[in-house]
């Protein structure tokens, strides 16, 4: 097994490498002990951030570090290759090793290791679901008519590092019209009153991601600038969807049974083609992983994965709402690891 | 040439894509129009990113984006592969095409259009230098013994921000002996009176890179907590070597030499064992990108070329220093971007 820089490297190790041009190469191989090529300039920081038994092999600037990683891997014709390395690394290896090789995604070998999360990755997972929470509930309570988009997604990010985040990754502010585009970034819109707003924030705490969507409405303080009959019945809808696949959940059932548990509620409800996007996402050390909450993925559940549950309506040019938390797949069904409330905040802003 | 998500692509087409685990992909065909593959979550970004005039292929979430990509290369044998691609998008690229096909970086033909800055990218590029100028500024002469490398780290990020940074991508403050770790990330450890203080930050503006390194040394106030004479010594042979290879900037320089201006002055005085690093590397949408300052790249630098000069000095468990600035290959010789002064600050701190 090939593990680049990323993820996977972090799983099996401790090393959190920076991403780098430089080549930092995991090898591990059936039957002889593990290594690891690493530029000598982050010898220190390997050495810090190893935690378990590992020869490191170090390179000087001048080196070709292709050619000390292969003279490792005599013999061996199959090689599996960990999604985020680079393809600049992939090829250079690949024309070290000749058309003897074949490869394979690692995450073919990785992906039941990963997705199961024990105690200690779970309580992780915990305080950046809650720290998010936080962070939602001070955007809700606070000024947003008459801020932009940008401006707002900013406060989120600062928010996120006071709450204890390490690193800021998303901020969705996407108000109005914008609330229709579940990608959206911030952008220099002013938010006014009578509108929605999607919020859609997370980074990661102790390595390991938040993901929180909430949607809310702001008057401005103005009676007159509530949601109309239409938005609040179609949040209805995605609320009851929402609802019922994280209910859904529990060991055995398949990922997409889940995601055909939210569809299906928004289905009966008419807003079927409005719904375009898978239900949700593993989490873990990346941001998104398995597994993925799809139809088509038939992987049965198991206790300790956590994944996202974020069904959205979306009718562009108008508005749009999503609802996502992170939920744990328990011995006994879903646990929720958000807690802010998941109703329409309806605010001054 | 098939372009994944980075910085290929958005200097191809504008389009600044989120880096995902679904599939986006740019197709550049011999004597055919190109298009890109993306997902129709993201056709909206794609639309609002794009500014040249290419086909969106859209895709739904339980389609085969590979098989979508893969239609448009009836023919094809040999593919540029974008540097940054994820191995987990080239693996499936690789299979969907089968044995015939064989691959090579696309850096190979995009390195010297990208190296080369034109006009606007230089003024993005000196925009982001004046920004990390004025916080390099702020932090040198601001309150810094008793703090947290992390708390300076953390204010550093946070004035980027407000000089117009869209995003700080690092913030080495490595105090002490840890300034003697290139790639020193900031600690818990508290900045004491009487030890250098390496600051190396940057991020990006406008999408191009900030880079800049300058070494400072706190006295607390207290006259006897001065730098040594060794410290000062070795500061000046580095200070030297910095303007050395600045100097040699100039059209038609192999990169090897300008590595050889810096290495050889920090050689003549002794201290050669203890720059084990590269001179330096380009810069623009990526932080580290062509062309690498450094022995055995026989490259002539043009005009336009934009990279790190950033000789160091470390002396393991005692302390070490380094100077960086972003210079362009001008006509006549090199312009320096970055104005903050180079000299060793000694402050109080």
């Amino acid at each position: 097994m090939l593990i680049g820089v990323g993820s996977d490297m972090r799983y099996l190790t401790g090393y959190a490498a920076m991403p780098l041009e430089r080549l930092t190469l995991l090898v591990l191989r059936a039957g002889a002990a593990p290594f690891i090529v690493v530029p000598r300039l982050e010898l220190g920081a390997a050495e810090a951030g190893i935690r378990t038994d590992l020869e490191i092999k170090t390179w000087e600037e001048t080196d070709d570090p292709y050619a000390l990683a292969v003279a490792g891997m005599s013999g061996a014709a199959r090689f599996a290759v960990s999604d985020t390395m680079l393809a600049m690394h992939l090829l250079r290896i690949q024309a070290a090793l000749g058309d003897r090789a074949t490869y394979l995604p690692a995450s073919t070998v990785l992906r039941d290791l990963r997705m199961s999360k024990d105690d200690d990755e779970i309580a992780l997972l915990r305080a950046a679901a809650h720290a998010a929470d936080r962070v939602v509930a001070a955007i809700v309570g606070g000024s947003l008519v008459g801020r932009t988009e940008a401006d707002v997604a900013r406060e989120v990010r600062e928010r996120l590092i006071d709450e204890g985040h390490e690193s800021a990754m998303f901020a969705i502010v996407a108000s109005g019209p914008n609330s229709a585009s579940p990608h959206h970034e911030a952008s220099e819109r002013i938010i006014q009153a009578g509108e929605p707003i999607v919020l859609d924030i997370g980074g990661t705490l102790g390595g390991y991601g938040s993901d929180i969507t909430r949607t809310l409405w702001v008057t401005g303080g103005d009676d007159t600038k509530h949601p109309d009959r239409d938005f609040t019945d179609m949040f209805a809808v995605l609320f009851e969807a929402q609802g019922a696949a994280t209910r859904a959940v529990r060991p055995g059932i398949a990922c997409e049974a889940v995601d055909a548990a939210a569809r299906s509620a928004i289905d009966a409800a008419g807003h079927g083609p409005a719904f375009f996007h898978r239900t949700g996402h593993g989490i873990g050390l990346d941001g998104h992983e398995d597994p993925y909450i799809v139809a088509g993925n038939e992987t049965p559940l198991g206790v300790g994965m956590a994944f996202s549950i974020e069904p959205g309506i979306y009718y562009p040019g108008r508005y749009g709402a999503r609802i996502e938390d992170i939920v744990v797949c328990g011995e006994d069904g879903p646990i929720v690891l958000n807690e802010a409330p998941r109703e329409l905040a309806i605010v001054d802003g």
